[in-house]
């Protein structure tokens, strides 16, 4: 073994004897209220990866889809058609606001998938719940912040999982979630003429 | 139809327009090199929801695990036992370098990781190759970062997407990339105790 080798190995016993230490504290369990937010890519995609998780561990979950396009009809299909068992899918929403231009329409729709979503947290067999681009129909006011913010804090089981996605969450929202992660466009191959391609965005 | 709600949709029309005026300007597909990074969540796992998307359009791909751990063995099962005709699901590392506190090791697998990988890169068959936690080896300098950014910019089959995750993403990587998200951390659940748990870390 060379001396480089020996720093190394040092280096990372050291590393590993603190982490083990924090990870210690760490003891207890709970159903947690997780955001994705920020302009980057991955939003969807995580909270997707993560209802695949649960789906691994056999563990019951729900999606509602506020805003139809968040997530892809091959995603849902694979959902259904393979684990329709474990994982409920709804979508509930008429696509981007933008691309209905019909506000009456919207609040109605987003109202539909709130009453949904809360029908679902409510059950406690199911162990997760993703909001897919829910904070789109908050920041638009489409359902009262604060009626999400109380039904999360007072009415969610305490040992499910709550996921919401979507740009510009609310601070309110952020400031009662347990896990936040605001995704950072750093690059983005719009930018250089590259379409929306099968596979990474739908 | 209110006043507020016909101003809402006057400016989603506008909206709508000036969308729909920049999505006409991309029109070329090509195979990304998508980099996930930064301190939060979410790098891992939406390379896994970008996997289960290709899955789901029966794109076939495949998952080089550079460090165990960064993936769970169920996602794995899963993936394994359900879809292994689509999706290939290789573990090289032996877990993250702070557990294993010895550098000649996890270079001799970094190495062979990287070796892996290529094959599945240069098979065309191959929609989609994650190289899951790369970038940990990448900046330990397991593998040495010149043959990788060599092998990405002139072997790497033109339709090909290969998602890189990890943390401290190498800046010459985020240079040759088209596609970079940072992942931050905004709120972390461990800071108040609570431990890593079954269908959100693991």
């Amino acid at each position: 073994m060379t001396d480089d080798s020996d720093r190394h190995n040092s280096k990372m016993a050291k590393k590993k004897a603190a982490r083990d230490k924090i990870m210690a504290t760490k003891t207890d369990e709970k159903g947690l209220i997780i955001v994705h937010t920020g302009k980057g890519k991955g939003k969807s995609t995580a909270g997707f990866g993560m209802i695949f998780r649960c789906i691994a561990h056999q563990m019951p979950c729900a999606v509602v889809q506020f805003i139809k396009g968040g997530m892809s009809t091959g995603e849902r299909d694979l959902i259904e058609s393979r684990f329709g068992d474990i994982c409920q899918f709804h979508t509930m929403g008429e696509g981007f606001t933008w691309e209905t231009q019909d506000r009456d329409r919207d609040v109605a729709a987003a109202r539909a998938a709130w009453e949904k979503a809360k029908t679902l947290i409510r059950d406690p067999a199911n162990r997760m719940v993703l909001l897919d681009e829910i904070n789109i129909a908050l920041r638009y006011d489409y359902i009262p912040l604060e009626e999400v913010l109380s039904f999360l804090t007072t009415e969610k089981p305490e040992m499910t999982h709550v996921v919401m996605t979507g740009r510009n969450a609310r601070d309110e929202l952020i400031e009662i979630a347990d896990l936040v992660t605001e995704m950072e466009l750093v690059k983005h191959p719009f930018r250089a003429g590259i379409k929306a391609q099968i596979g990474v965005e739908f």
